[in-house]
């Protein structure tokens, strides 16, 4: 007699973060990722990483989009970061809805600035304002 | 008799550029757009308004980005400065790739900084460095 096969899915989470422009929040970063964790595997746990510099990672910009975008393919959703402007979190915002995928941006309001028209504006992406990672816990514990 | 029907088509150019992180260039932006100019119809003049403010455009999120991408699938080949980070840009290269558009994407090289590789390494997207406006002549000379 064999065994019953059970599938467990855990689900898959792309968070999307400014490495060039956002290395001053790495340690906010670190703290998203870490309240992300309790709701499945974070695929880009690097973006918190201190040691990625301005300079990016080692391996060829080719590797590091195709790693990024078959994350991105294989995620059920995409959390972005987007206090920051990015051209690389924007790329990932966008193939991710071009993938029908679920994508949550969350955003930390500073005066006389405000949120692209191509993210606030794009069908199928929700945006949450947020100061304090308090806040977060809420957002996610509702959205994931 | 009928006459013959000529059909007459202009290239349609899509010029990206950051607008709210790129106001300071504003004025090379509307240089970009008068070269651009000479290879086509640029969808995108407003880009190089020195009226828009960061704060943006009056009309709604939804229409910037419905009109946006709309001019982005219209269009024959998409231009972008990609000197200063930006969500909006990097959606609508996203989508121009997405779309199978060819895409150029010109950049002021600055020490210390690197161009996403999300870009750099990004399929169907030609990448051109350049530090005065005449350089981009011949540029586009070559690829329009």
């Amino acid at each position: 007699m064999e065994g019953e096969i059970y599938n467990i899915s855990v689900m898959k989470i792309y968070f999307a973060g400014s490495i060039t422009g956002g290395r001053d929040d790495s340690q906010l970063y670190l703290e998203i990722i870490k309240l992300l964790k309790k709701y499945g595997d974070v695929l880009t746990e690097h973006i918190g990483n201190d040691s990625l510099t301005q300079m990016g990672e080692k391996i060829s910009d080719k590797e590091i989009y195709q790693r990024d975008i078959s994350w991105v393919s294989e995620s059920d959703v995409l959390v972005a970061e987007v206090t920051h402007p990015s051209f690389g979190v924007g790329i990932e915002i966008a193939r991710a809805t071009e993938f029908k995928k679920k994508v949550i941006c969350i955003y930390r309001d500073k005066e006389g600035r405000r949120l692209s028209a191509m993210i606030s504006g794009c069908p199928g992406i929700e945006v949450f304002k947020y100061q304090e990672i308090e806040e977060l816990k809420e957002i996610f514990l509702k959205e994931l």
